[in-house]
């Protein structure tokens, strides 16, 4: 990984900060590559899984749990690791002392009073700012998440390459879906057997949020795969979203087990045709605002969707730019958006969804399965 | 659900606080039975998922983000649910802002500069923090979490019961690896089939922490399934952690592929014997440094095992009383801990686990699997 620390330069003087303080896992990552695996929820044995500090012409440190260490292999060469005991059976876990015990040398070397410390108000932990306020009495935190945000907008190649890895588990799973749906089967079992595909390609276990419903469930847009066990004629969503190494993909098919209803045929064609039309609007310069309003214009006749066009993804699932009626961002190369336009009727829904790059010209569909709805 | 909201009032006085502030997840669901979905990683539509107020004679404020009221069907009567807006499409996202709204009505209602508001010193975020502070210029925070995790540590009834559910689960687990293992199976593979078993059981999806390895991999005592390949004579150690509506099951069992080794068959009988001796231990008043020194003991001619002897399950995989040397607690009528002793040498190591609760007389045994070393 090419070092992403020197992209602070700029918010360094634009803010004025005298050290950095990351505690959002998304910019963590961001700034060194690693990443903390959450699918067990959050750790009896962890202050906090990693922080990270940047100290201008000295380094960056990222202080992170003793039993975390395993995940440090993606680590920029550039981040020195720090870890704390986070749990031993020898004697009782303290891993908040463990923590703070790093911090004064990490993040304030010469020790001075009123350090400016850049920090994301959103995610700072309580005890730590705490702990710096007794320790430099005098020091100022200021706020830079949003330029933080700035810089994630618009994806490197090395993202480019993560995104389009977590998309082709999604070109997987959707390509599982329709191999394995059969009538007779509970949804959670076609899951199951969707995600062992994903997991099989990935090598390992694989964080999967899933939409994953059928019959009259999919007029609801959304939810778990639950024990309902699918029927001949019923539509199939499957929204798959699954993270591989930090990154998401995100894509959406519906489908129907049997003989489909000439209506649902119908609204399944008008939908995929507005996806077409959104695809082909997207471009540099164009306000995303400007794309929601076409989509939303071309379906119209059949209803609307109470829900975004689509929105960025990268670390996070759902993050800028959104696809939304008040968002006039244009649209730059190398953003990365999905468009998911959808319709959901009193008994049924049907949602289809992409993910693309922008391009120099246009667009690049990274998600490469084809919008089916009935299997061979 | 029976309040345990009441439990308070002893913390309430012997600390003097004016109004709690609950932000741990693991408290939140104690006091108030809200079990936040952790599964796929931090939200960004949260500022944080949800926060307990309590004020004294007033009532319980569970301030929750409005994409999470689905969750609420567990929640406690004498709960008051405040959602606040976390994504709309239709505006700017602002979760942040949305939650502080709600927050002076429902923490401090009389609008008093000094407030004495009982934390969670870990688990409180800055910005709530910061936002407190600005509001009420002379509050106290003052950390209860010691006294929090005091009440957690012997469970009621109903905890046993969705303990018991948990293991159940762990039971169905232990059996679908024995009944799936098989030569040429990937680990991934197996862990998908076993996990599918436990999901249909539960008739959802279940967050579950594995340990599910093969071969000499199982020297190092856990790690994901990966792709490697079981073998025959491989021996598989399986660890098995779900989490049922945020109340965790934990047991392990380690198995052979094929015909044992005299030399493994004799390590895992030992193994056993361990278990059956720390568990026949097992009364109220005895230290649990006692059981974990009896343990290590009898195993101590095959070698030792670097990790403690057990430890308390509950709304954590992991808490007290852990069962190490250092841990001279005694055992208390409704405790819930796993026992769980392991060999691991050069090539291969057995980890052989059950959980059980603490009963007037002994003991109650409540994952119900027998540890089985071959297949039938």
């Amino acid at each position: 990984m090419k070092s992403r620390i020197k992209l602070l330069d700029k918010i360094l003087e634009k803010k004025k900060v005298d050290v950095f303080l990351f505690t959002s896992p998304w910019s963590i990552q961001y700034l060194c590559g690693y990443f903390f695996s959450f699918e067990t929820g959050p750790s009896p044995f962890h202050a906090i899984p990693a922080a990270l500090t940047v100290i201008p012409a000295k380094g960056a440190f990222l202080i992170i749990a003793d039993n975390e260490t395993a995940q440090l292999e993606a680590l920029d060469p550039d981040i020195n690791a720090i870890p704390y005991i986070s749990y031993t059976y020898n004697r009782p876990p303290d891993p908040l002392k463990q923590f703070l015990n790093h911090l004064p040398e990490h993040i304030n070397p010469t020790g001075k009073s009123n350090p400016r410390i850049g920090i994301e108000h959103g995610s700072l932990p309580y005890f730590i700012s705490f702990f710096l306020r007794s320790e430099y009495p005098d020091l100022e935190f200021i706020d830079i998440s949003k330029e933080i945000a700035g810089l994630r907008l618009i994806k490197d190649d090395e993202e480019l390459s993560q995104i389009r890895e977590a998309t082709h588990l999604c070109d997987i799973g959707q390509a599982s879906v329709m191999k394995y749906a059969r009538s007779g089967m509970p949804e959670l079992e076609l899951f199951s057997c969707v995600r062992g595909d994903m997991e099989s390609a990935a090598g390992k276990r694989v964080p999967i949020m899933a939409d994953m419903i059928s019959g009259t469930r999919t007029a609801e847009g959304g939810g778990n795969p639950s024990g309902r066990i699918i029927n001949p004629g019923d539509l199939i969503m499957s929204d798959l979203t699954p993270c591989l190494n930090g990154y998401w993909g995100d894509t959406c098919n519906t489908m129907v087990l049997g003989k489909p209803r000439v209506q649902q045929r119908d609204l399944f064609r008008k939908i995929k045709e507005t996806l077409e039309l959104g695809l082909m609007a997207i471009r540099p310069g164009i306000r995303v605002s400007e794309i929601d309003r076409l989509m939303r214009k071309h379906l119209a006749p059949e209803g609307t969707y109470s829900h975004h066009s689509g929105h960025g993804v990268g670390l996070s699932y759902h993050e800028e730019p959104r696809i939304v009626p008040y968002n006039n961002t244009e649209l730059k190369p190398n953003m990365v958006i999905t468009l998911e336009p959808g319709i959901y009727l009193s008994d049924h829904g049907i949602r289809l969804e992409h993910l693309v790059v922008v391009t120099t010209a246009g667009c690049d569909v990274i998600s490469r399965f084809n919008h089916t709805f009935e299997q061979e």
